[in-house]
């Protein structure tokens, strides 16, 4: 690199992760998090679901708005589609996880990232949700996400890009990997 | 029951479900679902997901309108906050799968719902996606999911709905097993 060269700069303010990372090594109480959303049920299968808020760093954050969510079954399964099916949203949360740290690795190894796609798509036989087949599971048989990428690197730095983010993505791991969930009614 | 009462309507048409479950045990290939969405990077952490359509019954389909969700990582992580974050946004697709469920097998039942209201906690320790420690995992360490339902049944009825619910639910499956999700960069 040549002094006149343009910093790499994605918008990822990766200084500040590190020293994160060095802060919490040092008090991993502070890394305790506890994200939360709060759903109501509207009508049918037509539900609304707040994020507003989480606990983190020893304290309650708010965001810096109330995100609301409908979610709804499509007009084929005789709904009336008020938004994303919940398989869908699941993507988007897949989606939104992977790009992120596409973009914080990245800068992380300074490769200056021009744009970014993902096309992501889950297979599901739904005859595991209509209980048609007992054999047949509810969810995903396999989900494949197909990342196009513009940057300032070999084909073979922006796969292993990808690949790092992987290594660090929560919601990949949370959907590759089990978690215990716990469902109380009071 | 008299025929006075009025009939159980959660607007849940549960006879066209019966009657899907009947078709697609007949033929299975249109029960071979494909659910897709589109993510474009912004800038950092911030991602947009489009959803707008899938294949289904052996065709492709609209929704009734293009979903866009915005994505981002929080202002404590030097973010800008542009949305909810992944796995929150994971949260939002649990809650609203499980109370669809809800919805769907109370009027299966003929239980009269009368309010579903859900809150959904899941606990992470961050130090996992900064890369702080390898033994501490990227996802949740758990999801607590806390009902509170208003229905014209026993607490006993309204708890094995929400178990029901459970064991229908593609989201709960997912989130509680392992996927198989592929990653390719074109």
């Amino acid at each position: 690199m040549t002094s006149t060269e343009t910093p790499v700069d994605n918008g990822v303010n990766t200084e500040f992760l590190l020293t994160a990372r060095d802060m919490l090594t040092a008090q991993p109480e502070g890394a305790q998090f506890t994200w939360r959303v709060t759903n109501t049920w509207v009508k049918g299968t037509h539900s609304r679901t707040s994020v507003d808020g989480f606990f983190g760093l020893g304290a309650e954050q708010k965001h810096r708005a109330d995100y609301q969510f409908d979610g709804d079954h499509p007009e084929l399964f005789a709904a009336e589609d008020n938004g994303p099916t919940p398989v869908e949203m699941l993507l988007v949360s897949l989606a939104s996880c992977l790009t992120a740290g596409v973009a914080a690795v990245a800068q992380n190894r300074e490769i200056q990232l021009k744009s970014v796609a993902a096309t992501l798509e889950g297979d599901m036989d739904v005859r595991g949700i209509l209980g048609a087949d007992p054999e047949v599971r509810n969810g995903f048989n396999r989900i494949k996400v197909t990342y196009k990428i513009d940057a300032d690197a070999s084909p073979e730095d922006i796969r292993a890009l990808v690949a790092q983010s992987q290594k660090r993505s929560a919601v990949y791991d949370i959907v590759t990997n089990p978690v215990n969930v716990v469902v109380e009614v009071n």
